[in-house]
């Protein structure tokens, strides 16, 4: 499985996700699910992945390949604004599905695939969008301002409490990072690395880009400290009062 | 959807359920989730069910019939051990899957069902079980010492966290009380009244039977102070070196 997650602040956009992909039990490997898009001063997307990982390869190569042999077509780095990037995606999902669903099929395997979208554009405000298998999109809204795919409950509840549209780039990022610390520990699907972005509103350049794996010193707090943290919020709330 | 918890601990037993029921959006129902059978001096069987209404209730129906008017077979109040009480559970939902699983098949309806059953019987240390749709089941150990049905995965976090073989009955409520607010406020498909029950080891009698709603004193203040807590919690945490 996977777990990502990004947000829509005023400050900018959070994007996190982890690296761990199964094909049963007997194999785990790490492949990276945040690709990013960036033409610096026009524009920055960050797309995050979850689902068959076959299938959510394919359309990033697909997106590339438009990018780098253009026939025409919208690209990536030529939609004038972010939803036309999402139907962008979603077209290149819908063109995985024509050719491989059918196979998939077959072997009765699900057309699982599911992404965030979100950025930039020169001209418009940071966006962010959900896109669905099926190729369709919903997009954040400052009530509604995160999108989860993959392994999204456990790492919900800290989200729910804690962000807001006025939440600081770097408290959400703390916060996203809280939330996949707590999917880790209750779901072996989900592992390090990590691939954390952080873009702030206006500069159409990606603001910061972290690769965090074991050795990372403050993830490594985090892993240590929320957990006493929690206990202590625990045990500071008073007791039943039929104890 | 529902949320139920059941902990074995070295104290005893803890169970909580939801009791919110929903076939489709506007029909949002209240059912109790959580039964007790017992036999005050000989045995305390509590059961949690999750999973299509009709088919759990109607497996409950044939168990307090088999208990009414016993055919000679076990029932919950004739079983030696608590092995046996969930092999009764199981016999009981193989026969609403013979008589109801045709039937759902051909409306596309899943047979969907799942049990926690725990207590003790006069002999034996108390045992707490999970059963599946299939009538299998397996059993908790100090290693993994609660189950969970429903919609579990927000509340996973903070057991995960707290919960252990030595963990008092009354903390482990606290806990438990905890993790179905954060499932509470996470999905709407689990709602109040709440059915609390508290077994202690040894006492062959139901220690505790709390229905908790709106007007609950104890759940209340968690409701309000724990996301307080959490977030000042987040705020002692350091943040990111990078802000």
């Amino acid at each position: 499985m996977t777990y990502c997650v990004g947000m829509l602040l005023d400050e900018g956009l959070v994007f996190l996700a982890d690296s761990r992909t199964s094909a049963g039990v007997d194999q785990i490997s790490t492949f990276r699910k945040l690709y990013v898009f960036e033409r610096t001063g026009d524009r920055v997307l960050v797309l995050m992945t979850a689902g068959n990982l076959a299938i959510t390869q394919s359309m990033v190569s697909l997106l590339r390949e438009e990018i780098d042999a253009p026939a025409g077509g919208p690209t990536l780095h030529s939609v004038p604004n972010l939803y036309e990037a999402a139907r962008c995606v979603g077209d290149a999902l819908r063109r995985v599905h024509e050719r491989d669903a059918p196979s998939l099929r077959a072997h009765d395997i699900d057309f699982s695939a599911s992404f965030i979208l979100g950025g930039q554009i020169r001209g418009e405000v940071p966006r962010l969008f959900h896109i669905y298998a099926a190729g369709n999109f919903i997009e954040a809204t400052p009530e509604t301002l995160y999108f989860q795919i993959g392994e999204s409950k456990y790492g919900k509840p800290i989200i729910d409490r804690i962000v807001q549209p006025s939440t600081s780039l770097h408290l959400a990022a703390k916060c996203a990072l809280i939330s996949m610390d707590s999917t880790i520990r209750s779901n072996l699907s989900v592992g390090l690395p990590l691939d954390l972005a952080l873009y702030r509103t206006g500069e159409l350049r990606l603001g910061m880009h972290l690769s965090i794996d074991r050795e990372h010193e403050y993830f490594g707090m985090i892993r240590e400290r929320w957990g006493d943290a929690l206990r202590q919020a625990f045990s500071d709330l008073p007791d039943p009062p039929w104890s």
